[in-house]
């Protein structure tokens, strides 16, 4: 029978293998956590390997992913769908063991890492939407969402901000079903971190209200203890301060960053093989290591009594149950479809004259009683991003509801609201000024790279902002979105408009959407029914004349600017087309056809959107023109600024006649 | 003679009134930090409102800038060149007094501030150079550079992330002359905070190696006793945790959410007026509380008195007087345009293949003897991102020198460098995966708002990167940074480019610009040297031939398909020209003529860049074509990634080919 010292050097030889035959990755990490791995996926973690989706299932997180072998490694020795073959081609095209671990590739990742500090964000997002779902569907002898989150992360993870943002709120929410493991080895890659970080780590988590406790990170039995004693407090997230060595097992690279990111090498490969006792060839793991890390078993049971129990619940609360399993699954209402026309219809009815935040207020308001897996939120800008409405439920600390004030915490919010995401049963969105954006900007390429279904509420989109001044006000900042890949942006043009993006971003399974919206009034504008799905296109005619000869291309609050002119133009027999493109991400989507038919080839075009003009040059041309902004903004009030900086009636004519 | 509450209240009147008057802005902070700012400025800090550029001068950073009428108040109140027609057009257009502080707009304003924590960073980098500059320019008996950096900041500061890493690093350098005053009022946006911010923030600091201490932030003499207090220890930053009532004076809207983000109302003003007994018209300020206020004979003083030890130091230190007053004006060494053309040239007449992140090292390495002010640093990636060289001194935790390893914050990192840069006697640049400059977008913005010069260091710029995956490979990062007002962003495509990039970089005194490298190695190029200055402007021709009948674009890594495709191409009859465009920004600044004479009207182009495609559209048009890449990349080695998303020379012939 394999001893607990040979499980765990089953992942130092597959993690130093796998790097040596890629030439690429990070030995260190696996070999060093490989204890700490091994005493929580043998003795505590609840999954089962057959069934990665299992929906009670514990949640693991690298946080710090660059480690990819340690996961890849529980994976393979556990009885997951990785097999030996996916090892050997580590870090090469088409290999589920990516560089990092990459969501979707192999199973049992549950969420992309390698940008440091995020992994512990969606962990608090995992273990707060565990806390929010058991809110919701538990009932008394019935605890049917009851699963725990733990996270490995690394002196990275620890110096990033958004790991304080995050842990901060974990603390505040009180989450005890949430465990850290700090891989506290001393060790970053400019070398011995005592130069650049000297945090009293334990102290810093204390004052966020977490437990914490600290041990020898190769003492299985100090590992254990410190895992049950985390799941004792139950009103508190648990940091366990692991100290090791990195690289322990290699004689002469443990302990030293020259084995934090590259191969160790043939030869020292080979010394830690001896040095470990590990007397088999590379990939090959003995039948008795296999036996100890076999987790199907057991993984089954685990899956088959919470089934058990979840029939049960079924029994006593059938509706309910079969709200779980939609939610869960990711569906919609069955109602969805007709209840999301009618909202969008009613909208388009009173056709009301506000700012489309505030219309999105109202499409938020309308969708919330439909949509129980609605959470809202916003980072401390409830009342300017208007995401909140009177059907929620605000959660307060510990409190559990369904809408966050996350704090002056922008990164942290999208952090978590993609790890609530990649949970289940919920569909986050949340509020920032578009301008803050920026601080948050990799959690929002994360969820696009993982095809989430988050909803970003920006309001405040221009320099319509007004008095706050250049640093509120975005002008790079809905271009830079739009060019990150999966990311679906929307800037509506009045309320029908923004209706229809919010139905089309929580319709959207595959990625996240932002959404970009005004302070300042826009007209109202009725439509004809016949737009509403038009509008779902991205792009489309929203005014036209035979011959066109010019095509106004707007969005947003410049609609306003496209209409007005293109009725200037036309009454001084001008021939004008005006297209609305709340969201060029999904007209590129269009077939050629659709697309050619609102930007008719050859037909000159001119450009409107209170942001860089360079971004339009795809839809305009050389020939074309663009009515845009180029610097930063002024404070002042909106009004003022947009006529300062051009966007008038009789600019956009002048324009417009520019290019014919 | 005015009583020390009388000057508290100015502050408060003058900010109540003049946001009342804007009909926006934040009365809150203003009127509740009164106090601290009274005892702060009139008995502490050091600075002379008439030179608002003395050298030594103590800076103060308001990093909760939506505060900012607190000070507009200060700065008017104590002699600086703010009149009250500037007060009284707070928040219009042209005002010195912007919605948020603005760097460069009202004298004595150090920093801009109002994205949030980026001020408390700020001002570490602050001190952080003045501990650099003191150790490169002090000499027994001659503390020529000796002052003190205060910052206030609030609940929001103390949220955001980058609070953790930059004070984490103040900490650890042991910033003994950084004072911070935490604005602990217990409201931020959304209401009380107990629903989102339970930090024991004390704590906290202490776990960063801080000296805390606690006061009522309403006494004077608490307040100036801490401050002493601070000042004795030297060798930790100070935080002093300032419990106040936000809105101090308000009879009923103070200690609510209510007065933090608008005007008190005509009412609730007349109310607060009669309940602090201030009996004075809007914008009135007795003779008496100027008088109170007044620091000009004090700061002339206290700038004499200096000016006395400065010139001791200099009959004592010629080479190093001089060379101090020449750092701190931003001018570079006599030497610079004769030493860095032979760097240039020389770097050229080598002609080196290898990666431009390695030919950067080897450009930073000729620099730096020649630039004392140079400080290089890297977010703990220093042996990848290769930014240091022999002769830096590794600062090592309190140790000083001229290289920092940040540790894992690259939001921090150029947050702090912003500081430094505005301290002024440093030229900052930093060091980061590109992909990662994604965490600190916000910063790069702030360095170009602000126009100070920091440089970027990026590598590993593109899909090249390899194994690492898609989490490490930029797809729309250089996109995005170009479309930022004011960041020239390069990408050479060889060493020499690579060196004059760098050259631009430091010589250019109105905003940062960030140096895009690669991983992989590119093919050493000798070039004309009629080329070097050409290469200046961002673009230029870098082989023609007459007639050409179309225009590959390229830099980076990519530059060396185009000038395989063109071989190609001109061998099979097909007349192409390369234009190598390492810097699209500066290119833009050209005038047309020179661009078109480069990018001649009316010829077809194809642009190539390992980046998204969108971008190219302002130089290629409708009928070019690009070679670009719009979706995310893989885990796999760089040269069989570039080979799968189609950066072949085949493929750009065949490009060049379908726009024919």
């Amino acid at each position: 029978m394999a001893t607990r010292k040979d499980l765990a050097n089953a992942i130092r030889a597959l993690s130093m293998d796998a790097v040596q035959k890629a030439n690429s990755g990070h030995p260190g990490a696996p070999m060093g956590m490989a204890e700490i791995a091994e005493e929580l996926w043998n003795h505590h973690l609840s999954h089962n390997p057959k069934n990665p989706n299992w929906s009670n299932r514990d949640r693991f997180v690298l946080s710090n992913g660059h480690g990819s072998m340690l996961i890849y490694s529980l994976l393979h020795l556990t009885g997951y769908a990785l097999p030996m073959d996916e090892i050997k081609t580590f870090r090469q095209l088409h290999s589920k063991c990516a560089g990092h671990p990459e969501y979707g590739y192999a199973p049992g990742v549950e969420t992309t890492t390698g940008p440091l500090g995020q992994g512990i964000a969606n962990g608090v997002g995992f273990a707060m939407a565990e806390k929010l779902l058991a809110n919701q569907f538990n009932k008394p002898g019935h605890d049917i969402v009851d699963h725990s989150t733990y996270v490995f992360l690394g002196d990275g993870c620890m110096m990033e901000g958004v790991s304080h943002e995050a842990c901060a709120l974990a603390g505040t929410w009180g989450l005890g079903k949430l465990t850290a493991f700090w891989d506290d080895n001393g060790i970053s890659i400019d070398g011995h971190i005592e130069g650049w970080y000297t945090d009293d780590t334990a102290k810093r988590f204390e004052s966020y209200g977490w437990h914490v406790q600290s041990v020898d990170g190769h003492d299985v039995a100090a590992i254990g203890a410190a895992i049950a004693a985390a799941k004792k407090v139950t009103d508190k997230p648990s940091l366990i301060c692991c100290k090791t060595v990195i690289g322990m097992g290699s004689p002469n690279k443990s302990g030293s960053h020259d084995c934090h990111g590259s191969a160790l090498g043939l030869e020292e490969v080979a010394a830690t093989r001896a040095n470990i006792g590990w007397n088999h060839e590379p990939f090959v793991i003995p039948a008795d290591v296999y036996a100890g890390w076999d987790a199907t078993a057991k993984g089954a049971a685990a899956e088959s009594s919470w089934n058990d129990k979840f029939a049960a619940y079924a029994k006593a609360f059938p509706a309910e149950a079969a709200e779980y399993t939609r939610r869960m699954a990711g569906d919609l209402p069955a109602n969805w479809k007709s209840a999301t026309d009618a909202i969008i219809a009613a909208t388009n009815e009173k056709a009301e004259g506000v700012a489309t935040r505030k219309a999105s207020q109202n499409v938020i308001g309308a969708l919330a009683p439909l949509l129980p897996e609605f959470l809202g939120g916003s980072a401390d800008l409830t009342g300017s991003n208007l995401t909140s409405t009177g059907s929620f439920v605000h959660v307060d600390a510990k409190k559990p509801g369904n809408y966050i004030s996350y704090g002056v915490r922008e990164f942290g919010m999208f952090a978590i609201m993609n790890g609530m995401a990649l949970h289940g049963g919920l569909i986050p969105f949340g509020g920032t000024f578009h301008m803050f954006s920026d601080y948050a900007k990799s959690a929002l390429r994360m969820a696009a790279l993982m095809k989430q279904r988050t909803i970003a509420v920006l309001t405040h989109d221009s320099i319509g902002q007004g008095e706050d001044g250049p640093t509120h006000q975005p002008i790079e900042n809905t271009a830079g979105l739009r060019l990150i890949p999966n990311m679906d942006v929307w800037r509506p043009g009045n309320s029908t408009e923004t209706a229809v993006a919010w139905v089309a971003a929580v319709e959207r399974k595959t990625g996240p959407s932002s959404l970009v919206l005004s302070r300042q009034n826009v007209p109202g504008m009725k439509h004809d029914a016949s737009q509403f799905d038009l509008m779902r296109k991205g792009g489309y005619v929203l005014s036209d004349v035979a011959g066109a000869q010019v095509i106004i291309i707007a969005n947003g609050s410049e609609l306003e600017l496209a209409v007005k002119a293109a009725a200037e133009l036309n009454a001084a027999g001008t021939k004008v087309r005006v297209v609305s493109m709340p969201s060029t991400n999904v007209f590129d989507r269009q077939d050629k056809a659709y697309k050619d038919s609102v930007l008719t080839p050859g037909v000159k075009r001119v450009a409107v959107e209170a942001g860089v003009t360079d971004f339009w040059r795809k839809y305009v041309g050389l020939e074309g023109a663009v009515v845009g902004i180029d610097t930063f903004g002024e404070s002042a009030p909106g009004g003022v600024l947009l006529k300062h900086f051009g966007f008038t009636v009789e600019n956009v004519v002048a324009t417009v006649k520019s290019v014919l």
